[in-house]
């Protein structure tokens, strides 16, 4: 594949840190053509209603591409990307080299390189954790970092929204979130500290381009990749992992289960400029055959600590998953359906014991500070159907998210919880505010809701309805569902579809919620709409390459890209038209 | 084409009325494999936690397919579909035979057969409106229909609903809608006569399989066809009808633009099992070849006559949009995005004159009642963008939109209500509360609404998301949008994304709601899942073809439709079997 490529009209720009000059955060910079060459069937310039000093040049768009859209950067994945974190992490002066626990690594694809970077720890006694700096009030980099990036330069785009009557009308409904008109660093480590909002950011991932988690930003998404015992290659989901920050994910999880785990994630970890999460019972379970009564926490701690090692961001990890909880799922329809749920359930029922993840927790936390690998406290007892939402096995188990949560917390270790799966639309509030309440407003992250079972083949459509509305509520995470959930492994189009529809369910939300930034893409597209702009409108969209390609299937010709009309009227009747000339008629006259 | 063809493991069934023996119902049952050969890794059989007397050998689904999935009737789209209404209608005695307006019609395809039938109309001083008669306490064939249809041979899944803790945790939120256990033929006369449902059925389009649109009810979807003047063929449209119905659209406009409107419309309408609705607008701006100043109230009751003795169920009249409203749009982003609202916008801005829709409401409402079309009362001045949703324009015609309504019923003229278009998620809500009280419970026919302008070529999912909430709110019909709206007109593959996306949409809103035999589908969908009968998985689905596919695409061998094991995870691990293990070790203790 090609692994460097923007958007049309796009360009990597990079905007300064003031605490930190090194910080160089990138933001895509689409440019949109001029709005006065427009003119309708009388000569008259066609203008959407937004009065004087609308005219922008450009949208900044977030972006969460990395170094492969920046022309300057010619990226060679067997390399990896550079090192941005680095300088950030060392110079605090509590971290350490540490010889890797798995030494000598022989890739099967051969790039030794990828396996031989220096690792590094937090020296003894020390924590290093974006939580522990935050609460000792130190802003770091990466807070410095996610604040200029969840700003857009929102300065830049004030005038859109000089028109009181409007804002008004349209004011978010936010559920108590806290949006800020300007995002400080200030208030990014503050969100920190309360344990509100999370930067996933192991200091082994030095490649990283920091992004924050929490209610009171913008809502993101995760996509999903990993190669199973049955399909794909390590190739294949390096790929994936390229094409899921192109189209626009925040965070990625490596699920894969089958062979070469390990190098696939150090392929992925040191191409990846969005942080990395891992489920890493997973790899546990390989070490031991598939025998999951043979797990055990000793195995489990290795694992963690050759995965931290690596750089993983996140770990998903069940220790929520107790023995009281498990008979309540024995009337489900579809009793347990998370995989770390169903091997932790196994394992205290081989064993008759409890959860080995609960009861030894504090020395998870001990690897995961040493890292800064945050917790996303998984929800082994997520239902897998309408029928199986909200029941006893889960809320019980939310209860328990929160209790470690405490634990966590104590240790100064970041955590998100994580959350369901199948919900009915009427259940998903209760959902948020339970997590909410129960988890002292640790960040959920969410998988759909799915709010029907019947659509498979379209569970990224029965679930961006959930997620749309859990986003609204105030969860501040997205895991992405492809066509392909329930029925097999998702191809390069699939992880499109499915990250479209997320960035969509995200964006829907941003926007319910009142995010300050959120709506102004929507007014600019809108515009360009309206003046018959339409590479604009291809450029402003989530998608502009399918856009453009579902424009020319039926007006094929470049022509008709800078026409004044479009197939649906076709050229003799435009509404537009008719709109433009109603407001050259009532202009000055009682137009609000 | 291959017109006739029914989804795999389904067949078409017929429910008799007890009222009406000629009312038959036709309905599909869908086979489901035996529950009873499927174990686990231990040899146990492998069930889901529905307990004794859940197990059912068939799921019969509503089908809005009609003759076309009826193994027994050889559907000829040149002659058309058999006329099921033609008696219930005649022997009514308030109908004549009257000599079509058109006369001698010659169709450029030559199948003169399809314009030759006769046309009826109510004899004068006749009104054949069905709430006309339901305010007179009858019952009609079309209400009983209705009644069937709606009910689903719901008593036979009683069993499903047995446990208590089940439901009442599930239990749906309605908002005030009323959902009884049983739908009567009473209660549907009921809801008509109330203004709440309509069912749209025009005296002429006898083929029609009838249908009901109120919020007590099943909520439905509409998908929208129509060659403009740019592209597509009478033989497409027709071929789009067909698989409409085949993917669960419960009626269709016609948005025909172009050359031969009558002709196509009137192949539609000959081969329509499902309401068909028009814009007359459209046709009437052709007659005068789209000159807006020429239009009159004259040439546009003669498009409606002309149309109603095709047979079009409901027509589209943007009798709202009136010339005080008109100044508020001057200030939108988008202004008039409709086209029936531009049209009558430009008219009225040409004349000074008030909307001529809106002045000779009554005469309109003597022609509608004189064959039972119904109101489909347009939303001329619907939002285009989020920044437009919910403004003066828009509100000050649902006003109007609400007091034509109540001159509509007293012609007892059936009315619904369009509505909006770009809502954001927070501003929904208010869209329908202020639709039921400004409109006296008449039922809200929305578009979308699309919760973000930002996805053009995916915006069959942003509407999506506005559509289940609406619909979950109270809507009582959504207005499909497929991946080609803003950009081009659908194809059939478009038209298929747009319709399962929708019905995905209303299932997760009557699911929501309480419908009580919405979830039944999705229960029996998950224990499928659980117990690994992906046949039947795939045959309850929305799409199964598509699922099917999708499925074969990871795992093609036929064997692997019956394997207990699936792609994500292969056949050394499977949550599902785990938990099956979790049921046997604690059924009897305490699972609840």
């Amino acid at each position: 594949m090609e692994f460097n490529q923007s958007y049309p009209s796009s360009k990597k720009i990079y905007v300064g840190g003031k605490l930190y000059p090194q910080v160089q955060v990138g933001m895509r910079e689409i440019s949109l053509s001029s709005e006065d060459h427009h003119f309708n069937e009388s000569g008259r310039a066609i203008k959407s209603g937004l009065g004087e000093g609308a005219h922008v040049k450009s949208y900044v768009a977030y972006d969460s591409s990395g170094p492969y859209t920046d022309e300057k950067i010619n990226v060679d994945v067997k390399k990896g990307l550079p090192e941005i974190r680095k300088d950030w992490v060392i110079s605090r002066n509590d971290v350490e080299f540490v010889e890797a626990t798995i030494k000598d690594f022989k890739p099967v694809s051969g790039n030794e390189h990828l396996f031989s970077k220096k690792i590094l720890k937090a020296k003894k006694g020390n924590n290093v954790t974006q939580l522990h700096y935050a609460r000792k009030g130190i802003i770091t980099p990466e807070m410095e970092y996610v604040a200029i990036r969840e700003n857009q330069l929102r300065q830049r785009y004030l005038d859109q929204f000089q028109d009181k009557e409007r804002e008004q009308r349209l004011k978010g409904v936010s559920f108590g979130a806290n949006l800020p008109e300007e995002i400080t660093a200030e208030f990014v480590r503050e969100e920190i500290a309360a344990g509100r909002a999370i930067i996933p950011s192991n200091i082994n991932h030095t490649e990283l381009e920091p992004m924050i988690i929490g209610r009171n930003f913008l809502v993101k998404i995760n996509s999903n990749i990993g190669n199973s015992a049955i399909t794909s290659s390590i190739e294949e989901e390096v790929e994936k992992l390229v094409w899921s920050t192109h189209w626009g994910a925040d965070t990625l999880m490596d699920l894969s289960t089958g062979n070469n785990i390990y190098e696939t994630r150090g392929w992925i970890l040191r191409n990846s400029p969005i942080p990395i999460g891992t489920v890493p019972i997973y790899e546990a379970l390989e070490r031991v055959n598939g025998k999951v009564e043979e797990l055990n926490i000793d195995l489990f701690l290795q694992v963690l600590i050759e995965q931290a090692e690596q750089g993983v961001d996140y770990f998903t990890i069940h220790a929520g998953v107790l023995r009281e909880y498990i008979p309540h799922t024995a009337k489900r329809i579809t009793g347990i359906v998370s995989r770390g749920g169903a091997i932790m359930a196994k394992w205290i029922m081989a064993h008759n014991k409890e959860n080995f993840l609960y009861t030894h927790f504090d020395r998870i936390c001990e690897v995961m500070k040493a890292y800064d690998v945050s917790f996303s406290l998984g929800d082994g007892l997520r239902p897998g159907c309408l029928a199986d939402a909200n029941d006893k096995a889960q809320f019980g188990e939310l209860k328990t998210l929160g209790e470690l949560t405490k634990v966590a917390w104590r240790h100064d270790c970041q955590v998100m919880i994580e959350g369901p799966g199948h919900v009915p639309m009427h259940l998903i509030k209760e959902n948020m505010d339970k997590q909410l309440e129960d988890c002292y407003e640790a960040p959920f992250y969410t998988l759909g809701p799915l709010t029907t079972d019947i659509a498979p083949a379209y569970d990224h459509i029965t679930s961006a309805i959930g997620a749309g509305m859990i986003g609204w509520y105030g969860c501040a995470m997205l895991c992405y569902v492809t066509p392909k959930e329930h029925l097999g492994l998702p191809n390069k189009n699939d992880v499109r579809d499915g990250i479209i529809a997320y960035k969509i369910a995200a964006h829907a939300a941003d926007v319910a919620k009142g995010n300050p930034m959120a709506r102004v893409r929507d007014d600019l597209l809108s515009r360009a709409r309206y003046e018959f702009r339409w590479k604009d409108q291809f450029n402003l969209s989530l998608d502009p390459e399918k856009a453009m390609e579902f424009h020319d299937e039926t007006l094929p010709a470049e022509g008709a890209k800078s026409a004044e009309f479009c197939s649906m009227c076709g050229p003799k009747f435009c509404s537009m038209r008719i709109s433009e000339d109603a407001k050259q008629l009532y202009t000055g006259k009682d137009a609000h």
